[in-house]
Formats: structure tokens, C-alpha cells, sequence
């Protein structure tokens, strides 16, 4: 089986050793003997022959996409590049000439999946993304071939390692938001232009894809609420802390029976510490399903990386390489419009740190905009700030339209200088 | 897609209630629309109809299991009866009838799998057993999709419910093995005779096929070298506890290098309290998979249980009915005869508590022959015990041999009354 790579960054890289050096293996194993014919990369001349195996790529190395995808000899694409274009139009290319398209792209997949499965579907072979969600994690198998006959009810995950890197160093070392991103950057865990991570798109996406699988439901990106890492303090960790929580950017789905509507969305939250999420540490990647006859599952791993990723890569690969030469058409997949769930719906217990002027009266304005809002207070506490003083509240379960009710309330009073951080309680354990 | 099933226990039972009551979303989810044909039972008399559902199956009871096998309408034959004999006859039957046969049954997987898997690609259908391991656990499909490509090293977790609970108990309650035991069978969790839990007979089947699938070879459940818990006694695990270890039993199954010999073994271990197998409670699995690319991956989840078991064997029921539909061949599976590594060559820490008489110079005569086998003590410990001592000793990293020499050695001495307990440490992170 000849493969096309479309793309040799980290990812691509370790995917063409992987082929090139287990390729016995493989076909020991498996019975499927693998290749790879053209790799595509922007500038073939940055690429220089060296080790063998690294000879072996810059002979496959053009830089024309379109001639890998176009070529009679390419039976299986890998796309690496990233990003929607043009990336949507090599896959759509590829499957429409019956090629069958292994991808690690998020973007690309939570934005297009209706399009490229229905294009898949037409050509009657495989568009598989296990490595487009949570790297080595076979969380994209486990919901749609285990779990295909379940109703599944929510699944919540740490699948952004750089934000879990940044979260992690500012609870065991105390420090700033500010300075956990820099040391992230300086390691290159961060993008110079972190906002992709920090921001929570890189989360939004990978929600998106888990969704539409887990719920059969068309989801993307967009649908999803977001909300990411760069309002959340020291002082905020260090309080989470002292209450017995830990603060992790969370990605959660969930569904209200049988066909309610989706809830997707991306934001930090407060996890109790005993909970398994609470102590994942870096670039490890945990994930939660809750289904109705197989209870709890849990899968983890390492969610990034390039030998991580193309494992998962190789792993459809494979199977797409088996489908091909039996011939057997994918499995049908049948997502409907989702009915999303707003935000404004949920109902949870928050945590809301606010700064305020330090005077008499204060905390009986803010406490009556809790109370004409309909959110009650589970706890509150002060802490001064030369001038100014720190208040923060813990809920409990509240609507969120009354919550951000309360946050418009609130900064409209003269004596609140500003809301600092917003964090939803996760899973606790405690009585309400 | 007419299904017969073969035994209506709590799995069977469990999987009939998921087809009938979930049949309509399995078809809008998968386009496979599934339908229990005939269920045999060896006593359909005792069955009685009630709820509409019950009503349903009552109606599709027949005695005789060849009858549904041979059932021309029927396409896929689950098989839930347990036990080697007469499931291997009826599984074959099927197989070479061209029916794909998805099973839960371990003994039978462990120990015929070469002849099942044989006669599955010889009539080029589906032979599934995911539940035949850890339940809903998606533990099969990860290491034989997943990581189809991948080289893995060593599979290691907790696959046996039952000595959990019972190890659970005597943890946290400080009871000892026979009351524990007992209240596990009060409970229903043990069996009245417990032999194949709690002499790890269970966790060894599963053991063999991990071991199988991992690494491509012919593991049987008798190659598996097994030790089961009933000499745990409470005070070893409260010595582990007091040195930061919990006392599970464990399945490993190891390979070195990427053709070496290997190793596969049950037996009670000391874990150290921070690792997340330490911390899991009754009847959860988890499961550590190290492979090459990847790294480390972990499953968890509900390992037994009615509808659990149930979930996994729906999964394959799918993906065996998707494959019957497109007429697909099964993936090849080559496996060679396996080179098992002995016993005698592990390399580990060990636990060792044993009765002496409480007299002087019996230490020096216990050491003198740690020190013959070349065993070196890292940590002694004595108790005393009215006229008798207990001496408990941690080794440094020794030969499985020279402990076994120890052993032998320590029962020729006249001081020493009995060897009670033997662990095996495992991922300590101390240096040595």
C-alpha cells in the first residue's frame, strides 16, 4: 500500500520512521505492507539527506500537494498540514478519487467533518482522524466502534496540554499567569502566538469532533462555548487550592437524555482534587465517557507529540489500508442538526473573585446583587488589598443566566472595581 | 440482522435488554438494524414472562443451543455460556457456518484461540471477545486496532474484581483474609467455591489473551505463571502500607526488545500508594499499556458486571454485523508460538515475611542465607509474636531464582517455622 503524506513537521516525521522502520513488522503483524510513495512539504530544499531513514524522505520529498493526491500510485493520504485550506480541497480531491484520507487536523475536521464524511461516504472508502483528537488516545475508536451501540451521556477531558502545562506550574510553583506562559514559551510548549491554546480554540475543536461523534450530531467549532485560561490568577489557583480543588481547562459534552440538546463548551474549572483529572499533569491527556450501559470509562495517554500523534495515525492507517484491499465500504454515520444547548442554560456552582473598594457597605451591595439575582451564596471571603480588597464568592447550584446576571449587576456598582475570574465547580462530591 | 444467543445469564440478559429496548437508536446510529432471534437456555421452564420485555424474550427461548447455531436465519451467534465445552463445538459450528460469533468468554478465548481464530479467517468471518477481558474495558480493540502498528512492551493492570474487593477490604478495614473473603461472598461478589478468582485462575485467562494479542503470540492460560492472594495476610498489607505500598493482584504481561522472550504472570503485588493502579477500588479495572510510539496509555472502567459486559459484546455485535453486511474478511491475525521467558528469570524486588522461632542467632542464620543466594536485604523488620518472631524483609532487585533459593534454603532451617507470604514489588520510583 503506497502512502501520500501531505505535510513532515513533528507529526509527519515520526510517522515516516514509524512506516519506514517497522514497516516489517507491520506486515508481519497485520498482513499489510506499507509505503511510502511522495511526501509534500513547502520547501523540499530545507530537507538534506543524512541518516539513512532521513535519506530515504528527501528522495520522496515535492512540493506540490496536489501532485501526491493526484497520482495513481497514492492509494492512502496523510494529512499533515493543519489547518482548514488547503487542506479541505487535497482531502476532498483525494477521497473523491477513491483514496481514502487519514488526517491529525483538527481544525480541519471540526470544521468540514459533514463535508468530508459525506464526501467519504459517496466514494465509499475511510476518513479517519483518531489523531486529530487527544494524539495517542483512542478516544475517537472508543465512541465510535466500542461504544456504537451506547448512549453515551458526557464526556469531559483535558485535551489541551499547553494549558495544562501553564495551570500546573502555576499550582506547584505559585506563579502568575504571566510568567507560566513565558517559561511554556521559552520550552516551546507555547506558540509565540499563544492565543490558539490559551484561548481555548485548540480545546473548542477537538469538543467539536468528540460531540458530533459521541452524539451523531453535526458540531463545530463555533458551536462550541469557549472560554479560555488568561483570566484565571495565582490567587485564584491559590484559593481553589485551600478549598480543596484543583483549576484545569476543561472540555466538556454532555447530553440530557435521549435526544435533548448538546451541551459543548470549554472553559476553566474548579476539580476536586481526590478526582482523577485533578493531578494530570503537562501534556498528559484524560478522558472521561459516561455511558448508559458501560457506566464510567476512563482513557489517558499522552495527547500531544509527534510519535504519540503518528502512532494514532498509523493506527487508521492501517485500517484504512485493510478496508481498502478488502473493499468494504465505511461504516455509515448518520449526524443530524444539534440542538445546542445555550450556555446561559447550564446550572452549576461558580466561583467569582471580584476586586473592591475597601470600604464600609460594600459587601451588602454585592450581596444584595447575588440575592435579587437569584443566586445563592455558599461562601464568601475577603481579602485586602491596600485600597481595594479582593472579595470571593463560592455559589451554590445556580443558572447561569442568573450568574452572569449577577456579573452584569455587579459591574455596575461604583464600589466593584472589576470581576477578576469566573470558575465552574466540576463534579463535586459535596452536598449541596 | 437476526442474532442468536447462546446463555441468558446477567450478561445475556443484560445484551437482550439493550438490543430490543435500543434497537431503533442502534439502526438510526449505525444503519444495522439488530434483532434477537432465538436465546438458548438450558432450562427455558424457569423463565417466566412479566414486563413486556421479558415477555419477548420468553417467547424466543429454546433448550437446545444447536438448534440456534444451526438456525439458518440466524446470522450472528453471541456466546455467553462460559466454560471450554460445549461452547468451542458451538462456536466452531458457527464459524465454519459462516456466522461471525462475538463472545464474553475467556476460558474458552484463552484457551482455544488459536483453533477459533483459525476457523474464523477460514470461513472469513468475525471471531470478537473484547468482553472476554475487563468488561466494557475497551481493551482488545486498543491493542489490536489502535495500536495495530505499534510495538508494545508491557501490559500491566488490575483484570480481576473480585480479589479487588477482597484486597479493597482488608486494606482499609484491617480485617483479615477469611473475613473478607466471606463478606465478598455474602455479598455475592465470590463465589462459594472462589478457587478460579482467588487463586487468580481468572486473571491468568485474561492475562493469556493480552499476552496474545500484544504480542502476536500463542499464550495459553496455562503458560501464565500464576500465584493467587489466599496467603495475603493482614499484616503484610499493613506492612506495605506503613512502607507507602497497596497489595493488588496483578496481570503483567512484558515482552523485551522487539522479538525477546515473553513474560507473562499473576501474582499479588506491592504497588506504590502514588501510582493510579493503588488507588483503584473493587470491581474497577485499569489497565497500563507502554508501547513504543505512543508511550503510555491507560483504560478504565467497569470490569464485570451484567450490563457493562453487555456493552462491549453490542460493540462487537456491530462491527461484526457491519463487516457480514460488506462482506468483509477479517483482519488477518498472525500468531506464532510464543517464547515464554521463566519465572525463574524475573528481575524484581521482593517481599518476604516469614515465622521463626524467637531465639538468638536466628537472624544470623536467616541472613547467612539470603546472603548465600546472593540476595541482598535492603530493609529487615522483626515482630514479635509470643514465642514465635515474624521477620519481614525487603529485597534489593534479585534473580527470581536466587529469591526462590532463598526460600528453600530459609525452610531446611529448624528456626524457621513457616514462609507465609512472598510480593513481588513493582515501579517503585525509590532509586535502589
Amino acid at each position: 500500500m503506497r502512502i501520500g503524506l501531505l505535510g513532515c513537521g513533528n507529526v509527519g516525521s515520526a510517522f515516516f520512521s514509524m512506516v519506514t522502520d517497522g514497516a516489517l513488522s507491520v506486515a508481519a503483524r497485520t498482513g499489510i505492507s506499507l509505503e511510502i510513495g511522495k511526501v509534500a512539504v513547502r520547501d523540499p530544499s530545507r530537507f538534506r539527506g543524512g541518516l539513512e531513514s532521513h535519506s530515504r524522505l528527501v528522495e520522496r520529498l515535492v512540493a506540490d500537494p496536489w501532485s501526491v493526491v493526484q497520482d495513481e500510485e497514492i492509494e492512502i493520504v496523510v494529512e499533515l498540514i493543519g489547518g482548514v485550506e488547503p487542506a479541505r480541497s487535497l482531502v476532498l480531491s483525494a477521497l473523491e478519487a477513491g483514496k481514502p484520507v487519514v488526517t491529525a487536523n483538527k481544525e480541519l475536521v471540526a470544521a468540514c467533518h459533514a463535508e468530508l464524511l459525506a464526501a467519504a461516504e459517496g466514494a465509499g472508502v475511510d476518513f479517519l482522524y483518531e489523531a486529530s483528537v487527544a494524539g495517542a488516545i483512542p478516544l475517537v475508536r472508543l465512541l465510535k466502534d466500542s461504544l456504537a451501540g451506547e448512549r453515551i451521556s458526557r464526556i469531559m477531558g483535558i485535551v489541551n496540554g499547553t494549558t495544562n502545562y501553564i495551570l500546573t506550574r502555576m499550582s506547584e510553583e505559585g506563579i502568575g499567569y504571566a510568567a507560566a506562559l513565558a517559561e511554556a514559551q521559552a520550552l516551546g510548549y507555547a506558540e509565540a502566538e499563544p492565543s490558539a491554546d490559551v484561548e481555548g480554540f485548540d480545546a473548542a475543536a477537538k469538543a467539536a469532533i468528540l460531540a458530533g461523534i459521541a452524539f451523531d450530531s453535526l458540531v463545530v467549532s463555533s458551536d462550541v462555548y469557549r472560554e479560555g485560561i488568561t483570566s484565571v490568577g495565582a490567587s485564584d489557583i491559590d484559593f481553589a487550592k485551600r478549598l480543596g480543588y484543583e483549576v484545569k481547562l476543561l472540555a466538556i459534552a454532555e447530553r440530557e437524555g435521549n435526544d435533548g440538546p448538546v451541551s459543548v463548551r470549554v472553559h476553566p474549572a474548579m476539580v476536586p482534587s481526590s478526582h482523577p483529572l485533578a493531578s494530570v499533569r503537562d501534556s498528559f491527556n484524560p478522558a472521561f465517557v459516561q455511558a448508559e450501559a458501560a457506566g464510567e470509562l476512563m482513557v489517558y495517554g499522552r495527547g500531544a507529540g509527534g510519535r504519540p500523534t503518528a502512532s494514532a495515525v498509523l493506527g487508521d492507517v492501517i485500517e484504512a489500508a485493510h478496508h481498502l484491499r478488502e473493499q468494504s465500504r465505511p461504516r455509515p454515520t448518520k449526524r443530524r442538526a444539534a440542538s445546542l444547548k445555550p450556555i446561559s442554560e447550564l446550572r452549576a456552582r461558580y466561583y467569582l473573585s471580584l476586586e473592591v473598594l475597601d470600604r464600609p457597605g460594600v459587601l451588602a451591595a454585592v450581596a444584595a446583587v447575588f440575592g435579587t439575582c437569584g443566586v445563592s451564596i455558599r461562601s464568601m471571603e475577603q481579602v485586602g488589598l491596600m485600597d481595594e480588597a479582593r472579595l470571593v464568592f463560592i455559589t451554590h447550584t445556580a443558572l447561569e443566566a442568573d450568574l452572569q446576571a449577577t456579573i452584569a449587576g455587579l459591574e455596575r456598582l461604583d464600589s466593584v472595581e472589576r470581576i477578576t475570574c469566573l470558575l465552574r465547580l466540576v463534579d463535586s462530591e459535596e452536598p449541596e
